[in-house]
């Protein structure tokens, strides 16, 4: 039994290693953003069978899991999400754990690939999941609101991008009847205009058309909402007791598919990236 | 039609956001140690009615966890988990993902996050999970072998000293009656061997006989296993199909709960922090 | 002498020593702020003799010092001193040696040191410098212009506070006799109106009326001068040469001793921190 | 002058400016290398007239400046040079400045700037230094004594190659009347070995003959020495003074110029890289 006494002592001995870990404070008033993207996903959407080229379940798990994040987590203004990546906007005032980049990026990440599993079968109720995905984060820091306005805008011109891309290698592959080989080779080259056109002459679909979820991805903000309850009070000079309205303000997420790149967005929510946000 | 087209052009206008993104290379030739602890487990553990002061079920899920992640992730050649926490230590030769502290960390707590929730029920068969659990997760690094046992041996110290504590607080509360806080004044101040005093004359509990899992921990290393299979093959010139047995050697994680402070283990194990390891 | 060749070879087996060299590129889109501190310089200037509370020679030889950086290295777009140390600010477009904070630095603080040496004898012609001094340096990222501003005027107000209790110090010992201890225990929790006057009542100085160089330090900036020189010039059908003036713009450091605390100073020269400035 | 007092209050609005700044601790039981490399010493040096290949002045400058930055810093066990660079490794175990990289850098950059001015006419009587130089410096850690010998011998190295080159350069031009680029073209692509031929064939010159000095840079290293000095002592009891010798254990900086790419030298000084060096 006096050996575990020594041990005791000696964890004094080992505890000089703390001062090996280094601090990875992030830069002051910067707005902190986190992205998550899916590890191996091509994968694990084709083991799972997902729906080409969009999965409406496996998109609204991603919005699920992002709703939980930004529940659960401090200070997350907006986040934004589209095929198999996540970005979350922690404000510039925020101070949560001191601001510590490994912080910000491992809760994020975590929280994120557990809810993944958690929620997996109200998405897809008829599909097991069969292994536990994994997925990666950064930290990038954005030091003004034009950084990181654009920011956002370059992950939804790349959802643009993606997506119309994506759209006409499945028509032709699918409705076409073409191999993936020989889909990629017409597409090769082709800009914007000329796969809309495709898509058009060939197929009938109009891009325009095709759901926003797809074509925008998916902006989560907080909105303020009045939630009223009734309750039974009783006061002390009175027999009866009274029923009354009881009215609270509280914030939950939205969700939401426009488009983030114009200003008008930004117009409408001005609260979104407000000081006192 | 056209307005597709300038969004995609826009998309480069964009692109000037990576540059914002900044490298966070580990040292070469440094262990590197990704640590991940459970977010409010104090709170999950309560409303999940974990056994007090050691719930088996939670510490055998952990290290289906971590085997989940050895086995997914690359380069980690050994991983120490006590209590809600896990530490991994990835070869000091590794370069994967080029050493990004932010790949290690994040690839690590996510793996571990989505693992927990997926081998849940294997571990808590009669209790359902209630919400996605969080971790976070930090990477620290050690030059030197010596300063790499230095840390396992603080965290398997740590180990040793909140369970015997934890022994004995629980022992007084369950067998003995006292209050949370009673138990607490109780304890304040008592060195290590007055704690194994009073587990023995008064619960008749030698803490040496305690399972070794809950005062060691648990420590996972690779072992070379040979595989021996059966396989039909049929000679070109021959009729008659022939069995013959493969052999095979594969590389598969091991638990142990022993030692890891003194030097044994390290002298029992040389390959695991061997230059080639 | 094939022995000189074998060590040729042995060149690129040690090269893999560079890849331990880390990158510390400075966030895009932050001022880069370098404060260059003197190291004991308490000591320096007692050993050379340095006018108490303020030296004229030592203080202008600091802002030749700082001319010469700004004129030796690129994109410094306002400096300002005061005592032994001065602050450099680097436009938050630069891109000079890609960002790297050790760049920044050390050009920096190494073009101070020598030109603190060099250009000594100017200033103090009858007094030869002792020993080589030496200075530290640091690197502080402001994202935005109010940050920036709020630097500067923590740096001017750091110099009121001390030059106020500078005066005061030395006059009660050089002109009211009390020995360096006494004068410390006089000041000891007076106010800035107290100190103001104990100076006006017992020594007759109007602190306002010392010279503005000590109360609010030095502002180096860039200004547009016009200069014209004369050129004598040839046409090829006249005989005689003609004297022409040719007049060309050129920018050079300007020494300004005013309020940076205040907006005035900022809307009177926008051009600072214009964005193509 | 209720306004200085105002403004003294202002001081703590804008102390929240020292938050910005982000500390860089040097990994810890690392050696930490600090590299200083003249600023555009190709134009330095031919305003000053240095000799080519090898100024011996201008070598010896950087040794006496090298020298002084050992004996005005902490911590410094070695420091190598060639050419117009300059390395000081720092021991791991130093905790000078808690071992904040920019400390390291900064001090050791302004030393050897403003000793190269301040020493200059001891090793240049005859020519003016026109103008205060510029050096740049980095920070690279080494965590184990093996890569720290690598680094040294990389510098060795490039001494090695870069010397000969340019002996034989200077004497294709100085003694063989070719112009520079005639120069370049007849050494493009010639081994070392054919170098070596050249020099001995063409200008009797043997390589290895080359003073060893501009062959393999120098070394600093702490050596200690023996001081004896005489002092007049009288013992109460006695009526004379007599004459003692005193000695005394000093530590002073000592130039060598030997090979480190073997292992001779570390052998035979075993102290400079010892634990508690």
């Amino acid at each position: 039994r006096s050996f575990a006494w020594c041990r005791g002592m000696a964890k004094s001995k080992f505890e000089y290693v703390r001062e090996f870990e280094v601090l990875d404070t992030c830069l002051r008033n910067c707005w902190v953003v986190v992205r998550v993207d899916g590890r191996n996903f091509h994968r694990f959407s084709d083991q799972h069978h997902f729906v080409k080229p969009n999965d409406i379940r496996a998109l609204q798990l991603m919005n699920r899991c992002a709703e939980n994040v930004m529940n659960e987590l401090e200070d997350i203004c907006l986040a934004y999400g589209q095929s198999d990546e996540y970005s979350f906007v922690f404000h510039k005032k925020s101070n949560w754990y001191k601001r510590r980049a490994s912080k910000f990026m491992t809760h994020v990440v975590s929280q994120f690939a557990s809810s993944y599993v958690f929620f997996w079968k109200e998405f897809f109720p008829d599909q097991a999941i069969l292994y536990p995905p994994g997925f990666d984060g950064r930290v990038v820091l954005y030091p003004n609101e034009q950084n990181l306005k654009d920011y956002l805008s370059w992950r939804q011109a790349d959802c643009h991008i993606n997506n119309l891309y994506n759209t006409v290698f499945w028509s032709l592959v699918q409705k076409g009847g073409l191999t993936p080989s020989e889909a990629q080779k017409r597409l090769r080259g082709s800009v914007a205009a000329e796969k809309n056109e495709m898509l058009f002459s060939e197929f009938n679909i109009n891009y325009n058309n095709e759901p926003v979820l797809y074509r925008k991805g998916s902006v989560l903000i907080w909105q303020k909402v009045n939630e009223v309850s009734k309750k039974k009070i009783k006061l002390p000079n009175e027999d009866e007791e009274k029923e009354v309205e009881v009215s609270r303000w509280r914030s939950e997420t939205v969700q939401l598919h426009c488009d983030i790149i114009g200003n008008e967005f930004w117009e409408e929510h001005p609260d979104i990236l407000a000081e006192d946000g």
